[in-house]
């Protein structure tokens, strides 16, 4: 067996060096710290490589099989943290790739004919990301489920709408829950859509001209379950709109959780009070005895800003690239992977705090009676008996300007006092001014009116399959 | 005919106001300035309302007429540069009702029925960004096309292919080309998953919760070809997921186009001289006269921090931001607004000058010879006679490390130093050290041999109907 | 007179070049649609320049009468509305200099001797946001003035203080309002800092590297009133750092901004109700006529977005770029005049608004009641009563416990139930347990004791010479 | 010794808690992960706290002696990494205050009289940033000097300077490090800056709204060495602009570090070669046994990203939260340490590399010669015989395009054909169009003549104490 080239790396890295990598550098370079998460798909990949390797007659069927067996120790020894990843050998492929060679001499190192860690990191992120994505889609549909299991028993419930954060018309507090369902199911559908782009197999295109071995890469994205390969090799190398794409997905989908968080945090507060949390998701405060704080609510709101650094931060670094591969590429990584970890353990926590929501349905609906919550009901009856909505605006803006002066909702004004608004007013006015005639009235495609609030809701949970 | 309650806007907002709106306020919050750019999606939307309005029995076919008729006038105004636009009412939505109330009564105010500005600015916000995305989408493409010919005349032109900007392999200058046509088709195909989620109709969630009046939005969504309707209205008129969306994709668009900026400005710089760009794409020097600098690229490449920009503004813009609509909002546009101008100009005159690129096949052939392109083919030249991958780069390094010494290339190394370095280096050694050995070697697909290259031409031409 | 070759311009752009620019460049290269505002700093930046010129005897005197003519005359012109801007001669700088030769001849051709305009836009931006500066620090001043108003009035005003959007403990709502004191305070700091290394002149640096004429930097430094010269010519034309930093400053700004209009908008929603503004800083709704929405805190919230994105775009523009001057900085101007713009209008409205707050005591106080915000109040005295901190917070929980469950304050616990806490409650407990009395208490520099908020009110009326 | 309240946190957080924190809660909400970094200030902002209640007798000096001393032994369990840091207890706050009760029993329990985690995070995270601020200033000196030094040797080497990356005018290899040498003062300018504000002592704000012991915060800031104490407590315990500050402050500085990184890059390529690199600080490739790659400047290009980012997320953390202290500030900490680490390790190992650079005059000498460099000279020397300058620069591009044409310089342009180019034209024209005659005549301040930039060398050593 011949002398192994990455055992000497600590002293230089080929012959063409004529001193080793300074301390400093390695550490400022080395990336294993980070990308050693990335093993399992660099030991799939290699192994798919190395199959068909074998299939084209590149390798021996011997050293095949002394891959696969050397793999399966290298695996075991990685699940069982017996692995010991060195600083020395930079990364996470050259790390197991040296380790291979250990155990099983020259198959080893013929392992990396006609590929490069240029196609193959890129192959092991693209892989790894496709996992991810495959156990935050359920994720997407959990957070949806959370929520319309939330709306089925709140249909009924009535929520003051706000706009400006002003009362603006009563909804059922099921149909704000069903707004953040379709915001999630945007982000479901967009997160399947970058799954197609990421689902592409850059391997063969080795440091970035292709190689001059005969590969099968089409069989190499069979085996791997990627649905095509990467057409050009210059692109293969160099592309991470994927990562981009991702972080595009992700910012998106915290910006929701955001707004979510936002406002369970205000419901909380003693000032609205519309709903309660469970104490496990709560925390107190280390001087105020009294404290129950949403913390969670806070944080997801908090880690949006994370989510949408990492975004900026990878189109910063391929701003301006030149082709192809560059070591800025390495900081594609980090972010990368504390995206898809915040996006995870954020909605993951946010679906089940949901679930767990106390809605108070009292505090909601006195919160909707200040406000002149119907004045709108109140000028389309007026429109629909043949007053030009602009006026018949017009008139009820008069009307509440009445009621703030004496203090009272626009229903406690007496029906002759209504009727002097406007002749059109007839007896049946007051019925219209109560929140839930409010309600029910809004019975459009996509409107507040339980009728159709049952509907989506019916929709959804056979969408979901829940 | 009823007096027009816009008409005393300047006075104060509705009877409920104490007094007219601050003069700084007027400035500070109207939009119409710049959302004046929506007034043909603003009329389409507000047709295709008052029609379904018609046909529901909810305003009559006289109101329809006058608002047709109506509309056609303010089309023709626009359209004449005689319309007058006054910030005093605000918005492009409240200019048009205005006057259409002016030229046709009672039938104006009664547009507005079963609608608000909430639901009808997102609508044209829509509209209006999807006629702008099939604009882009065929821009896109002749970038594409623009590269794919410039590829078609250089299959076989020898360019250094570059990793870390060091000289790494010989390739195909026109499979370099062919790496940005991957990436410009990746975008159109964001573009157009984008477009699926913009094309959904708001229109009937009014303010937020729905409306009383039976409109009938499907029928809406049908006359404006939108796909589909938004199904819940709190969601509806809260979204700005779509314009986010797209500046992402502008975002990464505009990326793609700064590698290829910064490589134009690299190739025309007199180091590279590997392009010439014609005069009318250049500018000079108010100082020095010898000048002609590449300005279109550089600033092609400064304009992507400014969709970067607009990008990052979209998503703090929504961040935390309760339901459903605030006024924080109407900040959408002028980012939106700009980034589609940024990437609609940036697209249009990188295509024009990409296809005038002159090529100096010499300079980049003559710069490959720099830098020991085909010491990989060496190596891989080894490997395929059995020495172990990892041992034949071992053995390359050396023989690098002698010419460097020589200051010759490997391809000069007499023959019998060649077969010095291992026995296993045959006569047939130097044929795969010349770069068109090099190019050819690499027959793999997605590699950089000819004959994959002009086959991935061919494949774009017929994809892109070219 | 010598023929002018500004004219010539759009046949080519000088000798050298053997075509005109074409059309679609022109127009996407052009700045003069946005830096003609610059007009008047170019102006003075020009006359200075002469002025030095003629003083070290590189032009004659009767040039310098004849420039001083010329741009008298022009100035006269831009400030008429006369002046013809052409898009054909790009720019501010050349748009005067060409208006100039015609004016007054050879002199005006001598005018750009011994500079660039890689020099001149460097100096005329510095000149330009020196002035904005200059008016931004007294806006900031105001800014403070109309939150140090308000604060003077209600110093005894009681506001519930919220961690968490939970009730803490009773602040002043003075004190609130110099919360905020303190952060525009720190922002006239940081942006007199920014002015420091905005002040320093690259006139003379030339295109990059310096001028074989002898000017006479620290002259034209002198009369523009910089504080000093660039001390490097390379750095000179290429530093935008300025930009960056009053981006930054900027950004922070806006950050305080936006705190201060969330919590105007949350304090003006009905569920808070804590205050009210006056009826010309609210907008109404097209649709709902009970809505009076407070639209410029939104609007200035949602601006921050803007800003943020702004910094995002400039600091993308300068990433990676090489030495010295490329043409991506033209795309230095629209952020930075936008950020301006925003930072001035934001600044200027919100304090006439928060000028104008109605302050709403008994709603504060009553919210104040809601929440146990004394309960720190009671740890504390059990703690000076000799109970170790953490055991008086366990105590106290146990209190607001039981509290919690009868739905009573502290404050409304019978005196003996409290004593049962623990043998050191004695017959003064309830004092503490007042919102009046927890908020005296706190009487430490810094804390919310009305006599250490009226001291810090007359510490900020003297600083701000209010 | 009473029992401890924060050993059963695990069970509740307080009797107010009816059951204890979910454990994914826990994970998601935990710091102290990250958190603990901060041990050594949050140990010496404790010590100071205690020292002063014991001055001030609001705990006895033997409860001080007992904190001191528990503390001390905390210290040494830290720093021999026996200390047990516990995810049940959060962060690094109450980790130490814990095992400090365990240790010494009631008197840890008092240490935490008057303040509140949120007034001791805020203190922990300045006293360490000031530390890392303290560190960095030093490094930022260190960059400089590295700067210095290779200028000092290369103040005749002439390097082309270009604009638009062609090549531009000659200028002195030491003028272009010296660029740099001013950037990196500016940073260290606008740190010290930064400093001021990050140095202010938050501790006595308690949670929100001071406390109501009678604590000496000045007492306390000497002690710590902070230049004064936050004025207002709900300002002290929400403000975060010092951790922006420093991000504005980092993402300046590795823009910086970015320009002069491209830089190396692009000298490193074999189309430049102006410059070598000691081997100890580039990489091989796994695939090309000829590379050398400057992966250290290609990586601290690429952290460019990372920074920006986290100054984005620190930004969009802060936007529109409603005061005081909300959960959300959690997240400032990991983009601020990271920031911290990237800037120091960045700046330490640019300075080690560029103190390197093996500079090669040959080089940059011809590549000045390629590109007409002196044309300038040529039209200010007929500017300075009295031809317009506008002219001159027509004279000279005409003259430009003759040599082009033929291939040669124009220092290569015969006499004859010089003169009669214009009748100005003297016999020592060629004199000026020499690389050396061209550097030599910049000799105004900040220029590149040889004379002016060991001025600034020398001003520069002194000013740097090197």
């Amino acid at each position: 067996m011949s002398t192994n080239q990455l055992d000497k790396k600590s002293q230089a890295w080929s012959a063409l060096f004529s001193e080793p990598m300074s301390e400093l550098v390695k550490r400022y370079t080395a990336s294993v710290d980070f990308d050693k998460r990335l093993w399992e798909a660099d030991i799939a990949g290699s192994l798919a490589h190395a199959e068909m390797l074998s299939a084209q007659g590149v390798i021996g069927a011997s050293d095949l099989a002394d891959i696969q067996r050397g793999m399966a120790q290298i695996r075991a020894e990685i699940e069982a943290g017996s692995f010991e990843w060195k600083l020395d050998l930079e990364d996470v492929h050259l790390n197991i790739e040296a380790r291979l060679t250990q155990l099983v001499g020259d198959a080893g190192k013929r392992l990396h004919t006609g590929r490069s860690r240029n196609d193959q990191v890129a192959t092991d992120v693209r892989l790894w990301l496709r996992g991810e994505i495959d156990q935050l889609l359920p994720l997407l549909a959990g957070m949806q489920r959370a929520l319309v299991n939330v709306a089925a028993k709140n249909t009924e419930t009535i929520l003051p709408g706000f706009t400006h954060m002003q009362v603006a018309q009563p909804v059922s507090f099921a149909h704000h829950m069903l707004a953040y369902v379709e915001m999630f199911a945007r982000d479901a559908e967009r997160l399947a859509d970058v799954r197609k782009r990421v689902n592409r197999l850059p391997l063969g295109a080795a440091a970035l001209a292709g190689t001059s071995y005969p590969l099968d890469r089409e069989r190499v994205a069979k085996t791997l379950g990627f649905d095509g390969v990467c057409q050009n090799s210059l692109d293969a190398v160099s592309d991470r709109d994927f990562a981009i794409e991702f972080g595009a997905f992700a910012s998106i989908t915290m910006m929701h959780v955001s707004r979510l968080a936002e406002e369970i945090v205000l419901w909380m507060s003693q000032n609205f009070a519309f709903i309660d949390l469970a104490d496990r998701y709560c925390t107190g405060s280390s001087i105020m005895p009294q404290k129950r704080n949403p913390d969670v609510a806070e944080l997801a709101r908090g880690k949006t800003g994370r989510v949408y650094g990492h975004l900026m931060g990878l189109l910063t670094l391929m701003k301006g690239q030149p082709l192809t591969y560059n070591k800025d590429n390495q900081e594609d990584k980090e972010p990368l992977f504390d995206t898809v970890d915040t996006v995870r353990d954020t909605l993951r926590i946010m679906a089940e705090m949901v679930e767990g929501i106390v809605v108070k349905p009292e505090a909601m609906e006195r919160a909707a009676l200040r406000g002149y919550a119907t004045a709108t009901d109140l000028a389309d009856y007026l429109a629909k008996r043949g007053v030009p909505f602009r006026d018949a605006h017009e008139v009820v803006a008069h009307a509440v300007k009445t009621c703030l002066q004496r203090g009272i909702d626009l229903a406690e004004l007496p029906l002759d006092e209504l009727k002097a608004l406007n002749p059109k007013v007839g007896d049946d006015v007051q019925q219209v001014l109560t929140l839930r005639g409010s309600l029910d009235a809004r019975n459009v495609l996509g409107g507040t009116a339980p009728v159709q609030v049952r509907a989506q809701v019916e929709r959804h949970l056979k969408r979901l399959g829940g």
